[in-house]
């Protein structure tokens, strides 16, 4: 497989993707939690959105460095991207992330200032099929 | 939710999983990848098995803290489990844990140098169902 080959296939993944695992430096130990993908550019950047309040927030202001893996278990394939997360607190990107039922979560609705944007910024990637990998830089 | 209800849900899950994601520090960021699910012994202790020359037991072997990751993405419920691993040559894990079929990555057998053991112990786990989430030690 070649890396053409691979960041596309990767891409397609990303893409189709609803949910993504992010690792983080935890108290530690490195933590893992499901999240949901909100948008994506390319590999190069993936938004996600969350509660300033809650311990991933903490962890990411103690130590920006994180994985983020989109993986589709069937076909036992997975994306691995490594780099590093920005929280986000200005207004035209919480507007732009904000989606139906986020009110749920925060009462205060886009302004919220319990709601934050992650944005995450890849430095490389590993895709793998079966027993075939490929890493990139991006 | 209760400790108790949280941890019998979670060994649930744990039980009927076939894959787990493993976070381990890998080369200055954390690294996520996921793994078949070899045994467990309740929520304590999870086994897995890897190529020896992998770069995860490069990782383990500088930094054993690890994090395991069980998830149901439809059903919205996860198990966090945090603890550390260790790295388990020894003939009767190795002939305990091996399966039809392994013959294809270790083509020596179960006595395979490239075959390996790894042992996860947890110390604590996070077991969360839609927005409630339970913490506890094992």
């Amino acid at each position: 497989m070649k890396k053409e080959e691979a960041m596309e296939k990767g891409l397609s993944l990303v893409d189709r993707s609803t949910i993504a695992m992010l690792a983080t430096y935890g108290a530690g130990y490195p933590d893992i939690r499901a999240m949901i993908k909100n948008e994506n550019d390319g590999l190069k950047t993936i938004w996600f959105t969350t509660n300033a309040s809650s311990g991933k927030v903490e962890q990411i202001k103690k130590n920006p460095k994180a994985c983020i893996y989109f993986v589709d278990f069937d076909k036992r394939m997975g994306l691995r991207l490594i780099g590093t997360i920005d929280i986000l607190q200005d207004p035209e990107s919480k507007q732009r992330l904000w989606r139906e039922g986020f009110e749920r979560y925060y009462p205060l609705g886009v302004s919220d200032p319990d709601y934050s944007v992650l944005c995450f910024t890849a430095l490389w990637g590993n895709y793998y099929h079966k027993l075939a990998n490929v890493t990139f830089e991006l």
